[in-house]
């Protein structure tokens, strides 16, 4: 191939990007785990002004000069044409937005999250409710300096975390989706013989071995510690200081096990996509993951289908068993599995078990769709929250706080991030189940401790891909169809059908 | 005060430039502390595209305007006038070296430290003899561009880390020092009865109860964990992060319990000093060490002055005797005392008490000065290492690895630092002994363990005044008088001969 001075311009400067990604990954987690807390202010600064650097960058006329001319420049590799279309993308995202908006987005960020934690903490609404409606208005304004051809506002919106996704598409899954989760969660909730996990939260499991527990884990399910390690924050999260260097967190509560078992699980299953870039991708903008969704994928599949199957339990329970001998005594191996896999009409997302949590999600998607049409006006939020609460969940929330004031991303102005965590969980479960069909022996592999199988289809079916296909063109590839409800539900009917003796 | 537009323009970049300082200082504390083995290459890349993004902004044309324009402004007040002049004098380094030298340094000293280690892994000088003649060779070009009034090639490189110092001033003090020093090293090691530090190392000692020791330690000093934390790493460090987040790194040997004690000593005195900086001078060129060797006066006083003291002994072997009761059974405090203050004839500097190390120093202090002004060629460096070692300390080193492969500094390409080490020493001598007349309490204060009067009077005196003064002229307003060597001479000679029984 002949050498193009303009790409190779463009991938230095792409790398350099790629760089500043990576210690700005590094600043949050040493914020979230290590800083000390009188650095706060001035960590901030620094963040600020090497976002400053890294939005100049990226806006620098030049870049675009030269991201103009190599776009649809067929002489390039199928490769090359992916990482300009990918930087464009990026670029576009940066210059559409005019910088009087972005300041004012920024400025009412951090007065609407005040007045959120504020009114969550008084488990009020009221305080939040001006801020909510102003970030309303600044995102659809946002929407619209963004643009979408598909005459639907929210799309734009949903388009930041799920590149190509559009509302037309995703509310018709959705819904079907619903429609097979609440007379599954309506049944589950009446089964008279219900599993019990008290006797896992009575107890007290000692924090150190815990942690010993969460860091073998993780190198038993293939996470390297050469690229990545894990810490411990207040909450869970994954961060790539670059394509070397995956960290994860996780929490650890003295009285219950599971919290820090899933939450290593969960970041864990994130971790391995990011550690799963191919080698020559690193620091280029194929190394990166094409949507939300399809991250999400990852963690759930690990987290889910994984972790909390019988298989994998069959494989840890004894482990688990010889460290908290005395927590575990006269508890089976079938309790156990039943206990990890309890399902509640519980109020809150985060807490929320694999059935109910996407009802919590649509709750909350249709609510911000409706906000961003302007059909929904923030003073009616509660009352719309409890009642589709009551409909699809068969709750109530007792307060605000367990309502519509518990999730962080609205005080945020993230809107079109939640259908994501959905998307993921269905097409964790497509990939699971193409696996499972292409390898009959993964119960047994599974219930043996083996997961560098399913890790290396993954790495081949998903991570490896990087930013070469889009989201839902991996899922097709993988699984031979492309976003679907099927499998999940397929899922959920099977295994609850058994757990609840349905 | 009228508003000074260029100023406060000016000021921004330089509070951009810090928090440019304080992430690269962040990515040195992860990268020799918790960044994973697979991260370094990255970590590299990470690096050099920050300093090259903080390399533009120091040469940047609109930035030199501003302070050619500046510079001189009387109508700045003194505080801001001494900002104009420290940032000039940082852009003037880095503008005036072409950048095809730098380029040759750096590609050099790669290659360089590669031959060190290997020469020093096979303890044979020939390996590394021809790079080191030619960083000599590119040092003296660069002292050349950087250029110096005094007619000596070397002041241009001593005055990188110890700005306004002169060879013309600082030889004849080195030499008085070194007068001093030689008779008393030769009296001290003629002493019939010598101290015994044997029954400290031939003993086990928790490495964890070792631990929480120097994090105790450190809080009884007066560092603050509110702006700072300790890590363990394998050459002890401090850093700065920002003004507000200064950490210092300790190492510990399940043998040796002095070395941590003693690491973490020094570490924290540099510590200190970062960590007392005036509030309002944060994120401004007045948040700054004047020079390396008052930064190591800091480390020196609080490591030698006070933590090889009789007083702190009294305080503190109480402590250490609870932790350790086993291994200091049958010790009594005096032997302890003797023990923290051996004096030997050792070939290696980093492991060098308090009274030889000065000599260590000028052997090292004069040759480069003879290798920058052509006086000695790189061939000649082994034989006249063993001569001016046997002829300071009577010692012969048994090969080149305990002699002149010991350090890093000369295939790092650093030439001019050795100094500070000894100004440093000086200067804590000087400060102590004015801070002792002022303050005839001190050793009572130290034995009770009250080391907050030291501190303020530091902060007063050195750590607040930032860089608002020269290195010297903090030294001689606090003491009366410039750099000198008659404080540290009567210090070692008063507690020496004590211990030795002169």
């Amino acid at each position: 191939m002949v050498e193009n001075a303009r790409f190779s311009e463009l991938r230095t400067r792409i790398a350099e990007l790629k760089d500043i990604d990576g210690i700005l990954g590094l600043l949050t987690w040493d914020e979230e785990t290590h800083a000390p807390q009188g650095a706060r202010e001035q960590r901030g600064q620094q963040t600020a002004t090497l976002e400053g650097i890294r939005h100049q960058k990226v806006i620098d006329a030049r870049f675009g000069e030269l991201i103009a001319t190599l776009a649809g420049d067929e002489s390039l590799s199928a490769e090359e044409q992916v990482m300009v279309a990918r930087i464009k993308r990026r670029r576009d995202l940066a210059t559409k937005l005019p910088e009087s908006l972005v300041k004012e987005i920024a400025e009412l960020r951090s007065i609407a999250l005040a007045s959120w934690q504020k009114a969550r903490a008084e488990r009020n609404y009221s305080a939040f409710e001006p801020y909510l409606q102003k970030t309303v208005t600044l995102m659809r304004a946002k929407a619209d300096a963004l643009g979408n051809t598909s005459g639907e506002r929210y799309d734009a919106l949903l388009d930041e975390f799920e590149p190509g996704m559009l509302t037309a598409r995703l509310v018709p899954v959705l819904e079907e989706l619903r429609a097979g989760l609440v007379p599954l969660v309506d049944k589950i909730l009446g089964a008279p013989e219900k599993p019990n996990k008290t006797f896992l939260e009575n107890q007290e499991y000692d924090v150190e071995a815990q942690w010993k527990m969460t860091l073998k884990l993780l190198e038993q399910l293939g996470y390297s510690f050469e690229t990545g390690r894990q810490d411990r924050s207040a909450h869970p999260f994954t961060v790539n200081c670059s394509e070397s260097d995956v960290r994860v967190t996780t929490r650890i509560f003295p009285n219950n096990p599971l919290s820090a078992i899933f939450s290593t699980i969960h970041e864990c299953g994130h971790g391995l996509y990011e550690q799963g870039f191919r080698r020559e991708h690193h620091r280029t903008s194929l190394a990166e993951v094409p949507s939300a969704g399809l991250h999400e994928s990852q963690s759930r599949l690990w987290e889910n289908m994984i972790g909390r199957s019988r298989a994998f339990w069959t494989y840890y329970y004894p482990k688990f068993a010889a460290v908290f001998q005395k927590q575990t005594e006269g508890v089976p191996l079938e309790s156990m599995y039943r206990a990890v896999n309890v399902v509640e009409a519980s109020p809150i997302r985060v807490e929320a078990d694999e059935v109910t949590y996407n009802l919590h999600i649509l709750v909350r998607f249709e609510l911000e769709m409706a906000l961003i049409s302007d059909s929904l006006r923030a003073g009616d939020l509660p009352d719309a929250w409890a009642e589709k609460m009551k409909k699809y969940l068969g709750y109530t929330p007792k307060d605000d706080a367990e309502g519509c004031l518990q999730d962080i991303h609205w005080g945020w102005g993230s809107f079109g991030y939640f259908p994501t965590y959905s998307i993921g969980n269905l097409y964790a479960a497509q990939l699971m189940a193409a696996y499972e069909k292409e390898n009959p022996a993964v119960w047994y592999d599974v219930s043996s401790g083996e997961f560098a199988p399913l890790l290396s289809w993954l790495r081949e079916h998903v991570h490896q891909v990087g930013y070469l296909k889009s989201a839902e063109t991996v899922i097709s590839d993988a699984t031979g169809s492309g976003l679907s409800t099927g499998p999940f539900l397929a899922y959920l009917r099977k295994k609850y059908a058994d757990i609840y003796r349905l």
